[in-house]
């Protein structure tokens, strides 16, 4: 209960498994706890710092009967980085809070947790910074990640870099009536990836997609450099998000189909959510060029799937009012 | 699970809950999850950020017979704001994970949560920039803090602040042989007063050093400006909270008191832990300077309890050991 009764400390504790997980994870992590009492973060350059925060729940957000320690760890650290993909931040480190069930053997699950955040850390070019471990009853992670528009990868290279430099974090409200609806790929593969997990098939690109997402970081700062107008990612649902997103701009849309990932329904793609797919709001008259870089830059060219309209109470996928679908947590 | 059945969303979801929450703390809170994907911060001047990121896990960190939901949001911002006292940062905003279990009527516990941090982030000048909520089977709530050390309140008055401005966050590793150990105050309270929580005192000054905790924001950030070698906060016992300052700067200390505080036990003072004084390293040259200035700025001022010593073995209260009393998370 954090203090009253003082008493020594004879097995493994807490300064232990945080020097056991610093040298676990040297490479991914740049400082985890006790060494001081908060990390340091270079920023170059005065501006805006973009931040996001995630939480990932044993039970509520991810079934450890299908997911090792280690996917847990990955999943939390890219839920969050996939919050600076839709900003068109690059990341600049990561906090984690991890509480773990005591009794799970020597802080073997804190370990497989942090090993799963070091790889997806060297896998994104994020550094972890900071962190804090501490017993609880269930596997809880949240993940507080730091990102910049400052200084992206790439804003070196190609033509019209200078002017590329000055936009800032690309927001969900900047859509308008117009614009084409951009997603960066298909939807659907990590909700059918927990199905056939579930189902006993616990191997294959589809658990993969599920178990190991991958935050879209090059494409959303490529697409904030070739003046996105909004942008969101699909974390909670392709149809939610792209409702919230509309929300913001004040805007309605047309859809004229939703992609599907291979061995994905169509529910799964509206609602599946944790695809990390990128939606984005871009200009008819930028459309061309727009999708050009993606080509130039080796990245997959985003498919149009539909139009913003003015009028924010149409949704439509086809003729019929798109529902939103997706998840969201139930408080009340 | 994070994903597969899409559904409808009917009753009090996350998305409306974010809403209230905007409106209840909007003093506080200038962005709250979900107006976009992540929220932006101001940084003046290039340079460090420093960063740090706290846990609060209910029937673990908290006591829920004696703890209000507001209390434990108070509590959670606040021991993360120590970190940044230790470092000698002024904050410049933090991010909050909530997670409350379901079926709490109305999302009442996460607003409760949310009304404490906004009270605490009132008192110590930190707005909430960022966050996000979700259901969980537990009450927890991890806290990130971002500061900086390059412009903080005071800088500018008094003799000597343009060299003052220069000092760099206050690591744990500077303390030298010779220093004095210094406490920002007594100890101990916070112990005792969850002591008298639980024995049926739910009012009085005690319980309010366990239910209201301040972090030494303006204590730290004087102490970095004034020089101190090294610094820690005492979050989990003073003594397990000194050894681990003596541990990273490689000395001993012979302590010749501990001070109690008020309805305290001595136990209580060395191993209670949730007090947030600061322990300072402060050289013997610099100590009379040092303590002139917390009168000067009227602050209290601090308290000389020993010497560090260059033999990191030798670890004395008085004549005795000291023990590394204290609270960590055994994990194994």
């Amino acid at each position: 209960m954090g203090s009253p009764k003082p008493r020594r400390t004879s097995s493994l504790v807490e300064d232990e498994l945080v020097e056991f997980i610093r040298g676990l994870v040297e490479n991914g992590i740049e400082a985890f706890g006790l060494r001081d009492d908060a990390a340091l973060v270079e920023v170059s350059g005065a501006g805006q710092l973009v931040v996001s925060v995630d939480s990932v729940v044993a039970g509520v957000h991810v079934d450890l009967a299908v997911c090792s320690p280690g996917d847990v760890g990955w999943k939390a650290l890219m839920g969050a980085l996939s919050d600076l993909a839709a900003m068109g931040a690059a990341p600049l480190g990561a906090l984690i809070a991890l509480c773990v069930p005591g009794g799970a053997g020597d802080g073997k699950m804190a370990l497989g947790v942090m090993q799963g955040v070091a790889e997806a850390a060297e896998v994104s070019g994020c550094p972890v910074v900071g962190g804090d471990v501490s017993s609880s009853p269930e596997l809880f992670v949240a993940v507080t990640v730091l990102g910049t528009v400052a200084h992206t990868e790439g804003d070196e290279d190609g033509a019209g870099a200078r002017s590329d430099r000055a936009r800032g974090p690309v927001p969900r409200s900047g859509a308008a009536a117009g614009d084409a609806v951009l997603v960066t790929g298909p939807c659907g593969a990590s909700a059918a990836g927990l199905r056939e997990l579930r189902a006993g098939a616990h191997e294959g690109a589809a658990g993969l997609a599920y178990r190991r997402p991958v935050a879209r970081l090059r494409e959303g700062a490529l697409a904030r450099r070739c003046g996105a107008h909004a942008m969101i990612d699909v974390s909670d649902g392709f149809a939610l998000d792209l409702h919230r997103l509309a929300d913001a701009s004040g805007v309605g849309f047309r859809l004229d189909e939703v992609p599907v990932a291979a061995d994905a329904t169509l529910d799964e793609a509206l609602g599946g959510g944790e695809d990390y797919e990128l939606l984005v709001a871009v200009g008819k008259g930028e459309l061309s060029a727009f999708l050009e870089r993606f080509d130039a830059e080796g990245l997959r060219i985003p498919l149009q799937v539909g139009t913003f309209l003015a009028d924010s109470e149409v949704r439509l996928l086809g003729d019929q009012e798109l529902e939103r679908l997706g998840w969201q947590h139930r408080l009340g």
